[in-house]
């Protein structure tokens, strides 16, 4: 590791002769192997794209030149090269690195990714602003072919054609996969443009078949062809010059073009092929399963578990959805791009006539299903909560304000862990809740997930089951398909003067937190239509009500009890205990709910704090 | 009108011979214009698609086969030849017809569609369902020029290309103007397209540079480079089927286009050219004038209105935006293709170098406004309240989350009118307010709506100001760049006993209820930071607590106000009024506001309804 010790920040590199760069590369591909193998993270795409960020950094003048990494996970090598090397075994970790670039980290981390297909408007924007402000910089995104599929990177691609007097570099890191293998025509297109044949056919027609003085008469039509009446690819259809494809491997490729493209005015692309994995076999090999990885030992690779560990709600949805799919035959499953994040792997082969999987395209994915539905199929959507996101107005405009019969199974719902603040599904509930006709459920246990996944697929009309990251408490999951009464919650223990009234991943805290204050707790189940009886009967018999929910609190589940005792007309003390109003970062999620207090601990000390040590009998209330 | 009289469903049609159709179509496109101009509505879409819908139901078997009109308002041919003809008095008016297709209305509505560019998804979901279920049927999407921007329908297209059984036919309208004028580079392709020099420049070049034996040759070539080499189109890239550019107004292309493509396997595509406002002269000539129309006389045509009527607040917006623009030369302003509809024509002419329309690209608007933020800049965003939903993500992970300075201008917050639900702002309160990070206004009046704007640009961070459609209560406006004191309501009438909460909109109503039942009325101002304070004080000087806003009441302001009152141990009476939890159809806005009780009678009715007849003096309270 000589050389890259001696790489503090971009400037360092710029330091170095080229010669140097074949070896610093091999040396930054070690330690990305070493570091990752020791705290997990993502690891196929950063091995991808060593020489890539090496190249960037030496022929443009970050920070001052701004690059903006789409997604963001493949960033390890940039945050190694920009003065991060000796945090990298904080990575994902509580207060250490982020596995995504990050403002507040460092400025070269010009613009936070993590959702995909982000990077070009913003590098836009920056691009933008620096015509206006009269700088002269470079503003480049980098974004890989699975992101290209988003319809937001076509709106920004859309827009930059046209703004001629941009500096925008677009580099395409085409490794031709997103984390679930490409699907969709684009993916088509660029391995055309890959194979070469779109240049090539036309060249070898030239060189075989033509005799000599027509050959210059071909290349005339040729350049035609490429020039006036066809423009070569799709980009420059796009107003974009395009540069491609190169080795993104080659520093004696990449260096030189970047180095070229620099000087050139207007929006530019640069297509670069790389490879997952690249130099270690393994990853190569497979590139999916070191997509992500956990801790593992770089000789041996990662090994499979060998103790049976306990089953995720993505397990229990991925089970469901293939019985569900044998029961019913107008079962269709959807999802955007996720199908090993969303457990649809199993179920894909199974029903490959059933299984869709649209792309990066959340918002196609959703009204998709909304089309299905309109002909008597029952799409169950999977998606994580966050990036449900992405498809809001298509969840309310077309499926919701329709009603129509779409099944949304919400992954990673609440804080996620490592992922961080990008990737929580903090929000769902006050975005869906708002929303008319939907049911929106969340699950005490893996048992339960089942039987709402079965409740929302009967019910004929939008329903969401919106479940945690990992593992329940352990429920043992009946194997038949039964429903769950809409509307209807459950005491799950009986006690007195304080009522806790949980919600999905915060019943078992809850219950924790009751035996020591002896509490009633209810299992709430269903946040729309809330189990409003329950609550009249849980306010009557008690002296106070706590919430407690892993999602915003603000205008989330405790805010719906809220509005129905308003409703009701009762009057009582009400304690909303749920996610602070901030953004929360990366964790270990035990620790991370511990630390805004929704562990069994923190919830009984918050009731404590609010209500006084013996619970209910010392109220403190203010104003009443 | 005597063929149109005869055609009440499209079975009719398809009994007329081919020569009566021309003769047809001129009836229907007088139909539309009478009828237009007696109800109002949208005018030059509808008269530029008379022929395509003619064709459309004339060739295939609707409503067997299904299609989905993208936007939806130039359906209206479409309603008059569905059966629909003697309601059409009744367009957009309260329980009349909808001025968008509508699935409850009639079954040749396959899809409800009014925000851009969710046709082809739908329709390919259906295509996808008939070949699951083993029917034969065409899905048929129609779709503009400007809604081909939105990347939701590269998502479709890309996902479609590659489902090569599917009958899916995409029909391009082109017409080269959405609701503003076109931008991108898509629309430059299209015009390119059009213009027919893709075809023309090689087949002029094979005619006059090649002597006769080369001729041949070049054919081949020239074939070779429409067919393996480089496909011919961007459309084909995406695995569709090209077949145009034809005349969208005649006929004789029409039918036999789609007679032919009717044979054909996989997805089709073809490009109609089409004019809008075509036949009707002051259109053509102004289609953007007649886009939208009120009333007028068909012979005279829209004319400019004598008496001056009240500002609207899109005027307060579209005066304040120069205004700040001249003050801070960092300002810049996004539209995604709603220059005129958020009132930044002006402000475009002014500032042109400061104006971005980026098209009809919700998502990229908001990231390409966080990129300017980064840098400095300080954008503005000009965004309909309902349409701010297709950029939902955006918002969290690109603005809020990194706490980027990011003004939004929502307008058409709450009820829109004739519009209708799928155009409503009814959610914004909830989904924003979710959101860390975020300020949120409603200002009670035009003067607060500046001073808000005026807040929320100074406030570094993401904050949005939601005001309603058309003209507030004709406050006088300062003009002053003044701002308000982030989180601070005020006191706007002292009462006793009751205390209303209102917010934005509801604040002149809640005043007029006020009188009548001596209440105190608040102008809470901030949704979010919540003056906290001040319902503190409210609730100690009075009995009850009333909040009124108009939004959706799940997750809405009135919730904010039952959160704070938890947390603040306040144990009160509260009454939350608001939109109830159903979507809401078309209508005059204020004789909807009154059919939800959101008008000073209907705010007085619900309170005494609740609290009785004197008031707060006979509060009637359950459980307290």
């Amino acid at each position: 590791m000589k050389l890259l010790e001696t790489i503090n920040d971009p400037s360092d590199l710029r330091q170095l002769p080229r010669t140097q760069l074949t070896p610093l590369a091999n040396e930054l591909r070690q330690y990305l192997l070493d570091s990752v193998s020791k705290t997990g993270g993502h690891l196929s795409s950063n091995l991808g794209t060593v020489e890539l960020t090496i190249a960037l950094h030496y022929v443009f003048e970050t920070p001052h030149d701004r690059i903006v990494w789409d997604v963001g996970h493949q960033t390890y090598s940039h945050k190694i090269l920009t003065g991060r090397r000796d945090r990298m075994h904080t990575l994902r970790q509580l207060h250490g690195l982020s596995g995504f670039p990050k403002r507040d980290e460092s400025e070269y981390d010009t613009f936070g990714t993590a959702h995909s297909s982000t990077s070009i408007s913003a590098a836009l924007g920056m691009a933008a602003a620096s015509k206006i402000k009269g700088e002269h910089r470079h503003a480049i995104a980098v974004i890989g072919d699975g992101s290209m599929t988003a319809g937001m990177a076509f709106e920004a691609l859309n827009n930059a054609g046209v703004e001629e007097d941009c500096n925008l570099l677009v580099v395409l890191n085409d490794n031709d996969m997103s984390i679930s293998p490409p699907v969709g025509a684009l993916n088509r297109y660029l391995a055309r443009l890959m194979s070469g044949q779109f240049y090539a056919a036309a060249k070898s027609v030239g060189k075989t078949v033509l005799p000599a003085p027509v050959l210059g008469l071909a290349r005339k039509l040729e350049e035609h062809a490429k020039g006036m009446v066809v423009p070569a690819t799709m980009f420059e259809e796009f107003g974009f010059n395009y540069i491609g494809p190169i080795d993104g491997h080659d520093l004696d490729s990449l260096i030189p073009t970047l180095e070229n493209i620099k000087k050139l005015k207007g929006p530019q692309f640069l297509h670069v092929v790389t490879k997952k994995g690249q130099g270690y076999k393994l990853a190569e090999a497979e590139p999916i399963l070191y997509h992500g990885t956990g801790k593992f030992n770089p000789t041996e690779g990662i090994k499979p578990a060998t103790a049976p560990s306990k089953i995720t709600y993505t397990e229990v949805f991925g089970n469901w959805l293939c019985d569900m799919a044998a029961a019913d035959a107008r079962l269709v499953g959807i999802t955007p791009a996720m199908r090993e994040g969303s457990g649809m792997v199993r179920f894909h082969a199974q029903y490959p006539e059933r299984y869709f999987d649209v792309g990066i395209a959340e918002q196609h994915s959703v009204t998709f299903g909304a089309g299905l539905a309109t002909e008597g199929l029952k799409p169950v959507v999977a998606i994580y909560s966050t990036f449900l996101q992405r498809a809001y107005d298509q969840l309310i405009h077309d499926v919701a304000l329709q009603n129509l019969d779409v099944t949304f199974a919400l992954d990673r719902a609440g804080l996620v862990g490592a992922d961080g603040a990008t990737h929580a599904g903090n929000y769902d509930l006050p975005y869906l809740r708002c929303i008319p006709n939907m049911v929106v459920m969340a699950p005490s246990d893996e048992n339960e997930c089942r039987q709402m996944l079965t409740t929302a697929y009967h019910y004929p009309g939008p329903a969401a089951v919106r479940y945690p990251r990992g593992a329940g408490v352990g429920a043992a999951i009946q194997q038949e398909l039964t429903s769950i009464e809409i509307g209807k919650g459950e005491i799950k223990k009986k006690g007195e003067k304080i009522a806790i009234l949980a919600f999905g991943s915060m019943v078992a805290p809850s219950l924790g937190a009751a035996n020591e204050l002896n509490a009633t707790v209810a299992n709430m189940r269903f946040v729309k239509p809330l189990d409003v009886e329950l609550v009249k009967q849980l306010a009557a018999e008690h002296d106070v009500l706590v919430t407690v929910e892993e999602g915003a609190t603000m205008g989330g589940a405790g805010s719906a009890v809220a509005e129905a005792m308003a409703a009701a007309g009762i009057v009582k003390p009400l304690l909303i205990l749920g996610l602070p109003d901030k953004f929360i970062d990366q964790g270990d999620p035990a620790a991370l709910l511990a630390s805004v207090g929704l562990d069994a601990k923190g919830i009984a000390a918050s009731i404590r704090a609010r209500f006084g040590a013996a619970g209910g009998t010392r109220l403190v209330v203010n104003n009443s």
